[in-house]
């Protein structure tokens, strides 16, 4: 079985994943090519048996579960990092510490439609798998084991896709991961220091400075960081506060969903259709844990859910993982500028 | 000029490089080769005039400055993050913090041998380019904005390496880095509880396990994590206590060139010539600065300096930076026993 291990030296949690276990011949296969060809894709439409078992689709009438008739479906990793089967455990091993791998590790087939990119779709297809997104991180916020579930896409080879086929993917951990924990305390301080949300100061500073907003619309507001971390590094916000993306109303997953799309499109374009990573960060689930704070309570408050966009046309080297600082040649007010001036054809 | 970047809310250093300010286009040109062919190496034996001026070298007997007959050379990067140019100031920016770009960026060209890398050097010429960092770190120390040099090498263009030739790099830095602080206080912490230092403690529980030791002499061992985020991640440390890398002697930098050589050859055995990066941890600068605390007076006690080594055969995509968790299928006690199992021919 999996474990999480953690590491007190330099505070880091590892998934050490056995189900996925790699001996040193596996690494000097080179890795299968990009395939643009749907033969052998276990996400085709039609061949619903090649994947495990569904856990939840989206359709467009009624439809038997494994079936084809889907536009967006949600099935087990085969090869998961985190397992929902058995009970959590936490022990000390001398220095370090050690969870069992309880969790959930989940596919998110985008489309039926193995050859288009998400940047092609129509508005309403990027919405149900938002809406799907949504639904599984209300079911699984059920389970008392998980306590967040970190929802993302990888696009492009280099960005750690290892299918062609849209899909994105979710981990269920039953440790809050680090960056979210980060982001938590900071929202949590500010809050308990100013009685304001740090995100919804963040936004305002960059709307009345402007030079860092690459697009704005009625409900969201989509920002270079000032400090970004990579080239076009993109933090998108609901400009009205709100903690938990499950929240999120159709009609506003909608208005994301178009200008998810329209800032894709706009990226492919200038870029070249980059490889990239896109991230969701919510609030966590809402169980307490003895001996931790719950998050809960107050989160509501206190964070503002978000959606970070990594575009991989940089590496990440030894000074990056040495020193965790990053090195990043556009200065994101020249990438907000460029993403404003970008004329993408409608589509 | 470029400048350091903090963004309070994941609490991150971004050096916003514009000496190598890059714009789309630069992005769409594809990246060059690793180029087997020394006919356009800037750190060709004969061509020193290609690159800025030498900053050190390391020679058989007498030699003028930029002349052949160098063992090791080091020079300028010509597109510096940093640069030793001008004074350092610091000033908050709304909710961030800037810090203009003080610092350095050297490159030490580790042989005259183009085609020769780490693995099939005699020791001795390890051992040259370990004097190299210890003869940087002592000199970027004397100048007191610098609070940091950190030492990295990556090989491979899978490790950032955008050029053949062997070679290693330091990047001193205005601010301690994030990882490394993070070590640091963790050391000062378990130092200022049980008056021991915590990698000691490490070591030793480490060797009286057994089972994640890779290699261990006299003077130094070599383990692979218990939390390694990657597959064969390798921490390498000296067994007798000592906080900082400057303070070695030559016949111990002789006798770790040694041993990280025969690790270097193992880890090509294994692992068919993988891309990786290698990075030292050592005490930070001596300086005290107003309101920081001044790390050498009790550093000399907390720390141990280390190199990590870390493969790059795994890729770090959405589920790695969006939680700061890592996903390693290789358990690290089975990549220590392939280490010690390994057969690696004499040369």
């Amino acid at each position: 079985m999996s474990e999480l291990r953690f590491d007190p030296i330099r505070r880091h949690w590892s998934i050490i994943a056995t189900e996925r276990r790699f001996r040193p011949h596996d690494f000097l296969r080179p890795s299968p090519e990009e395939a643009g060809d749907p033969a052998g894709c276990p996400f085709e439409y039609g061949q619903e048996a090649v994947t495990p078992p569904e856990i939840f689709a989206i359709a467009d009438g009624p439809r038997q579960a494994n079936a084809p008739n889907w536009k967006v479906r949600v099935v087990p990793n085969k090869f998961p990092a985190l397992r929902i089967e058995g009970e959590l455990s936490r022990e000390g091993v001398g220095l370090f510490d050690r969870v069992n791998g309880i969790g959930a590790h989940e596919v998110i087939v985008e489309t039926p439609e193995h050859h288009r990119p998400a940047a092609d779709w129509p508005p309403e297809q990027l919405a149900l798998v938002l809406r799907a997104w949504r639904e599984r991180i209300i079911d699984l916020r059920r389970d008392i084991r998980i306590r967040y579930v970190l929802l993302f896409k990888n696009h492009g080879r280099e960005a750690g896709a290892s299918l062609y086929h849209p899909h994105s993917q979710l981990i269920a951990t039953p440790i809050i991961p680090t960056v979210v924990v980060q982001e938590l305390n900071v929202a949590r301080e500010h809050w308990a220091h100013k009685e304001r949300c740090i995100f919804c100061d963040f936004i305002q500073q960059e709307r009345s400075l402007g030079e860092r907003v690459a697009i704005e619309t009625d409900r969201f507001i989509l920002v270079e960081p000032f400090a970004a971390a990579f080239p076009f590094e993109t933090w998108i916000f609901p400009k009205t506060h709100s903690h938990d993306f499950a929240l999120s109303s159709d009609a506003n997953l909608l208005e994301l969903a178009r200008v998810v799309r329209d800032f894709l499109r706009r990226i492919r374009t200038l870029l070249n259709d980059p490889p990239y990573n896109l991230i969701l960060h919510t609030a966590p689930s809402p169980h307490p844990r003895p001996g931790q704070p719950q998050y809960w309570s107050t989160i509501e408050y206190d964070f503002h859910w978000h959606i970070e966009f990594v575009p991989r046309i940089t590496r990440i080297a030894g000074f990056e993982w040495g020193s965790g600082y990053s090195i990043n040649p556009t200065p994101p007010e020249e990438a907000a500028r460029f993403l404003r001036d970008v004329s993408v054809e409608e589509g």
